[in-house]
């Protein structure tokens, strides 16, 4: 049984490369809701979306979000009435929303209309939202923006989406964390995994809040020798998205040592590009056993060739 | 200043009419929300998006709701997830309940979302919901359905979309009523109106409601002189929906008769079709008088006939 901690995109094509080398049905995806977002009405969740749409071969490879070959009907028409549409909702997409939305309202825990959604889809990898309670990343603005001056705090999406994340950060919380508890399976799993994968995802805002909901991270200290992770950072920066900015920001270092600093506690092993085959002797003075292989999925294939790297790591 | 007291297809085409015989910013609109529902957690105000339609011009004639040449994207998108589709969401209708919803949730009343949709629509008429606060026709079933033993109440579109109207009623109650206070300029408008015409809308529970606010049906007592109602029933029988078997179901006539019984303490006037001239008397011996035109609006000149018939007989 292997478990990989997911955030969206990175973790989405991981996860892609893992059910070509494992049983999907053998594998739990434990996923970021910190990015959680409700707009319109709607409850919206950008990670277990990514990850669900990739998994069902309906995700759009070139923006890395959403669905391909996607209509904006809904949007168009929202934007001519004056409407929100800085966050684009394609129309497919949004049938998940009002799926999702519906059923959380009827009661519903979001761990159950995951698995839901994920059964429609024909997905059978196991997908659990890390919590079924409220998580919610909030991002303190260490800059003047179009949402408030210096010092603002933000919704995640305000400040990933609408300021497209082109502003200092000072600081980041997972609200609602302390009182957050593991969906059910997450901690279970956890404890029975042959290989715990942590996905190439942003390491502070998608499996930060991964690791806030208590229980998770002592779980990953337990099991460190199995924790197998893949750096998001490539010779000092992100593939995509903010995590290099941030990892400065917040005081940390944006290259594979800095992501060795903060995993170490946790983490057994971290596999780091071939471009930055020059620090493994770094990342092995934080504790972190460091493998160098290929790490950029840019297809489906060399997504698999890393997964293969991954498994072969932890087991 | 004309007041027009609506409910959904009836009212629209005689706004239609009336706004071709005066001008469009001299007619409020007071419109019943009984019928509002929240669906995947939107809301939606069946009534208000009706109205508002038509008199954009984009009403869909044919099914006498929702928006010409619509798509359905985001329906079939659901409907293959399993998702709740028994009410139909076209695409373009979507950004209306998407804008609607996400200004409720902001903290603004619906009477300044109303305003604020009609303003983009280009709509001159005033439309007023008839409260802001929350207002639900309840129907009790009289018969069992797919919903429940007799007994069951359930939510207005839960009897009127999903059951298709098709079972019988024994109760109807407006939640919320007793605490419901007009929205802003309903009162005075009454007050003030040379004219106060109720639309050919169904009298129990598009009607009903709009009484049920404090305050409404005393400022129509005041004012009965000017009270011109057309009768949305016709030979006995509703044009469309299920106004005649409630009217019957209720322990009301299902005729102009019946109607005219019920208007008698707050309407002046009934304007009734060619086909119960015959009724004129008995309407009359109601204590309202009786006036007989064609009432079927099976076209915009046809409304506009009868709009000037009903706003000669007020003023």
């Amino acid at each position: 049984m292997l478990v990989a901690l997911c955030g969206g995109v990175g973790a989405a094509r991981m996860l892609s490369g893992l059910v070509r080398v494992k049983a999907p049905e053998d594998i739990t995806a434990i996923v970021n809701v910190g990015d959680d977002t409700v707009l319109h009405g709607l409850h919206i969740s950008p990670d277990l979306d990514t990850v669900t749409y990739t998994l069902a071969g309906m995700d759009n490879r070139e923006t890395g979000w959403g669905v391909v070959g996607e209509s904006w009907t809904v949007m168009e028409e929202l934007a001519r009435l004056g409407g929100e549409d800085w966050f684009r909702l394609g129309d497919r997409d949004l049938a998940t929303h009002l799926f999702r939305t519906g059923r959380l309202r009827g009661g519903e825990p979001l761990s159950a209309v995951t698995a839901e959604l994920s059964r429609r889809r024909g997905i059978a990898v196991r997908l659990l939202p890390v919590t079924d309670d409220p998580l919610r990343t909030r991002v303190t603005l260490a800059e003047a923006s179009p949402l408030g001056p210096a010092g603002t705090e933000v919704g995640f999406q305000d400040y990933f989406v609408r300021l497209r994340h082109d502003v200092a950060v000072s600081g980041i919380r997972f609200e609602g964390a302390a009182a957050a508890r593991p969906s059910a399976g997450v901690l279970e799993s956890l404890e029975l995994a042959d290989a715990i994968v942590v996905c190439p995802s942003n390491p502070v805002v998608s499996i930060g809040p991964v690791l806030a909901v208590p229980g998770v991270r002592d779980a990953l200290v337990a099991r460190r020798e199995r924790v197998v992770a893949v750096s998001p950072i490539i010779a000092g920066a992100a593939l995509k998205g903010p995590a290099d900015r941030l990892l400065t920001e917040l005081g940390a270092e944006a290259s594979v040592v800095g992501v060795a600093r903060l995993y170490a506690p946790w983490a057994g092993t971290l596999v780091v590009d071939t471009a930055d085959a020059g620090r493994a002797g770094e990342v092995e003075a934080e504790g972190v056993r460091c493998i160098v292989a290929p790490t950029v999925m840019s297809s489906p294939e060399r997504a698999a060739d890393l997964a293969r790297v991954v498994v072969d790591a932890a087991v």
